[in-house]
């Protein structure tokens, strides 16, 4: 059986790689492209490496008939989606890949992005799309909200050794490396090449980054009690690619067992042999997520690394590994691509 | 069924490329690694971004047992493949991606590579491997010579210009500029990062690339008489991609035509609408090849450039195509993976 | 004596690179800088790589006080500038990057730019800026015109060839590679580093381009009848650096002795030893050109190769050569700096 | 008075970069080229970037007349350079660019780099070459050792903060980010294009850093007791750059205040205002540091980070300051170009 496929947003970088991802799947078939401002323009058009598939032209999202759509995902921007969202049918499954749902405490989320949330209902509703820690509520959901890029980098890490309570929960620092593509497809001059090529630097220095609304959320959730991480993210000139480097406090080789324990079985989280550390060229385009451990010289400090490619699983792989999962397929379908090197 | 597949010189990125492809080929299963400086070593550690993989370690050529074997890819360097597969079963299905069983002329590939060629019975025996061009003669071939990725892109180009008639032979001037990866994983300064980045040049220039001797053995065949193209390769700062721009005379109309016609129905060749140019980042990580015609402002002159990846279409994709035909698979299966944006 | 210096269009890549230049001049100084969009701001914020510098803050054109200004810098967008200069002194030397005075026939620059121009008798007065080729022109000029950088270069390749005679007139094709920073400081899609990195492509095709209206002036001036040239650039991810490639037709030793010959005692314009080709990395900002000649595998068959940095050789360096010639300082004087490797 | 000047080791980056300085230093006059396997080639063959200096040729380190040479810069690698540098004039004005006189302690040395000493007593009269901080020894010394380019940015960033107390010295933490020249011209794997460029990762993870050994030099001797810091460098995909991001606890403000008040005055060093953060594309190609404090949003955290070009100031550029001081010139003869951008 295929399932129809609708894609709110498809003119963007994640509406593209979803697209890409999907022209692969073996149950799923794109039935509609929504875009508002490339409306009546053809994929490959606004993506001209899609020009092979055969896909339905861009449309606005009130010419998409959703009774027909067995699935919906929604790569909008923050603050379009819940707008658009509450507006559509009630019983849709819908993946969302902006960041209106991952937070559940409306003062939370006022407190980050800066608005009130206009579907405090839904936000109740959602389920918080890391698949590896909410595969059965995922499973079962109507609404999912994929998790930020960096934040699902950052979980990767630390999720096991806080629940497993073998790391020092005040004294965690996580030192982020993002490609420009987490940065969307928007016309900002420090995403220009001649600014970024050669130039890195840090951004949203100080913990003002919303993806610390996640960590907060999630992290105090498992621990039981407030954590609160440092989080210093960097820009650097690649497209794709997230290395995430924690600094934890702990024992290296039962923080190593934890993690291996913690992901193993799982068909997209490797964990590297103790002592080697991952590169973001060896998950370029993949969903596969590569997690290092290393003994620092100073007794009692690890470093704990983690690439993975923050279009895929950082986004629209992940939102495709939870649709399978809302759809009962194979969680896999469509996502096992090797990575690209070089 | 699924046939079993061996590769020789898993360790070059044409290898890994292989092994990528054939990842999420249906009907493959990859039997053995050939690569004798890593016999011992797991694929892991020589290329960690395949080590989601269950593959076999690296072992020597003499260790594999080839009457297990139903195809045999050889991605060594040329000069060690022809002596290679000469050693090699005799019914053994080969697909060869190095330069050694390409150019039918054994004074041919002397003037070109500079030593006597060690394989002159298998180099009459050796079918040319450009597919959309010897589908038939490939799908009953025992080998295949890979063609050059520089001389797969040109070709796209002329060939059917130049079958059909409808440019001027004498005229032709192929100006290309292709990325690093193209140069193999060897260590040569040139192509160090600091070196090439930000750096871009011409090679080989006045006519001296070897892959002329494959554009003058195919463009004379099809013309009945002798083609000389003007060929100026440039390295570019870049991983993936070959940018070829054909400088011909004709009228752009019958030329745009001419290419339609040809590639019409080829799943893998797109001919771009009349006016519009491709570019890298479109084909990057697949098997697709973009043609693009447009008419200079000069009467008579006709520009059209195609863009393809080195490392699949114009090598390792190219040669699972072919391994496909000779296997009587579907000639697509494994190779309709989108490209990967941005 | 210290001239001082105004430069409109400072919040540009050509106007901060001005800045660079004139930061070690011995004999200039930065008295104004303007930049209507930015006005009230420090050269600090705009450009952080300038801020250990002493600059006076930006304003509107406005409020300068062009009575206290030795020579004046326009690096605006073409069009305003043309309207900006035309309300400056009459008495003002002045130095315009734009391409509004490049073209000396009405016609033809309402032919490529699609405007009428707005100040016809200052574009009768304008002496072009090709240093090299109108050395005592400029340094009596009181208006003097930058060229084009794809123009520039293109132009150091073919005029002596031109203007002796050594190749065919009707044979000539450049085929040229330019880094983004040419493109300006502009927000568009194709200039983001997610589209550009790894992607390299063709554009203006067909013989659109605005710099083929310098070239057709320029070429059939020196050639007392009407040359056409076929040009095709191509944008390249890199920052900077022009690379072109010419295809001419004549014996190449005699292309190599003509251009040895003109560019002999040139300070700037470096012609490699035959044979040799030049790359991008070997001149990245410094005034520098570098050029070399290669004969081809086809009798009667040469390929020139000409290496300029866009920012530097193409455009502020050129500009700063012809305000000293205009000030009557030494030529060179602020434009000695080595490239930067790597 | 024109100073007399050898470069041994004018083959590798460093040495071309102290070439590319030198040019336009108004004191100096490059004697001698030193770089035993290239003897016998022009500069020109070997850097064709700096072809347009009339410089001498290329020669063996015994065919140099030391004794016409004021002052002679060794670009060696380390080990081989204690070893040449014992065998010269104990007269000679030298300053080294290896890592061979940075430790003051034969053991340390030993322990870090994993041999014995071959120059002890020369070990004992080096000066440390961090500029800032021994300007009075340096000025006085005869052999200067130039800081690695990592150790170099940590110390800028912490060397006043422990000094005056305002940080906890036992929870420093460096993540580091590092382009690739500073791997040199050696001919390794992973410094290639197509491993490099899209691939970032972190090395020598654990404490195992060979700059660790000038860290805990310098910090425990300024502290009175023991100082050992965590650091992590990372190797990023671009030319030129070292950006450094520290993690200390202690108060903003106070940290802010007492670097400014460390550097005020300093040619080189900038403070940026409060809450700025640097960026790499800033510093490019030039001798500047840029400093800049941030507070954490947990109270008693913050992020300094620091940004050089490694190149420069973290080496080449950092020896020529030490040399002006050594031959009494002005510190910042040579060194105030501006940085490169874009």
């Amino acid at each position: 059986m295929t399932h129809k496929i609708a894609i709110l947003g498809a003119s963007g970088y994640t509406g593209a790689e979803l697209v890409r991802l999907i022209a692969t799947h073996p149950s799923m078939e794109i039935a509609a492209l929504g875009a508002n401002s490339k409306a009546g323009q053809s994929m490959a058009e606004v993506f001209p490496h899609l020009r092979h598939l055969d896909l339905p032209d861009m449309v606005t999202i009130e010419q998409i008939d959703f009774s027909a759509i067995d699935l919906c995902f929604c790569a909008l921007p923050h603050k379009t989606s819940q707008e658009v969202i509450n507006a559509l049918p009630r019983d849709l499954k819908i993946v969302d890949l902006s960041a209106d749902f991952r937070l559940r405490d409306p003062a939370a989320y006022e407190k980050w992005y800066g608005n009130p949330h206009a579907a405090v209902e839904l936000q109740k509703e959602a389920v918080y799309g890391l698949t590896e820690f909410y595969r059965d509520e995922i499973a079962g959901a109507r609404l999912v909200a994929g998790t930020g890029c960096n934040a699902a980098t950052g979980q990767y890490i630390l999720r096991p050794l806080i629940s497993a309570g073998v790391i020092d929960l005040d004294e965690i620092i996580l030192d982020l490396k993002c490609a420009v593509s987490g940065a969307g497809r928007a016309l900002k001059e420090n995403l220009l090449h001649a600014e970024l090529s050669e130039g890195y630097h840090a951004y949203a220095v100080g913990g003002t980054h919303r993806h610390l609304g996640e960590f907060d959320q999630e992290f105090s959730g498992l621990a039981g009690r407030p954590v609160h991480i440092q989080f210093t993210p960097h820009l650097i000139p690649a497209n794709r690619g997230i290395l995430a480097t924690g600094y934890v406090r702990g024992e290296a080789q039962v923080i190593h067992d934890t993690l291996a324990a913690a992901y193993e079985g799982e068909p997209f989280i490797i964990v590297l042999p103790m002592g080697e550390a991952p590169s973001t060229r060896h998950i370029r385009g993949s969903n596969f997520c590569h997690i290092g451990v290393v003994a620092d010289r100073i007794p009692g400090r690890v470093i704990v690394i983690a690439a993975l490619d923050n279009l895929t699983k950082g986004s629209s792989g992940q939102a495709l590994q939870n649709a399978n999962l809302m759809l009962a397929q194979p969680e896999t379908a469509g996502l096992m691509l090797a990575p690209v090197f070089p």
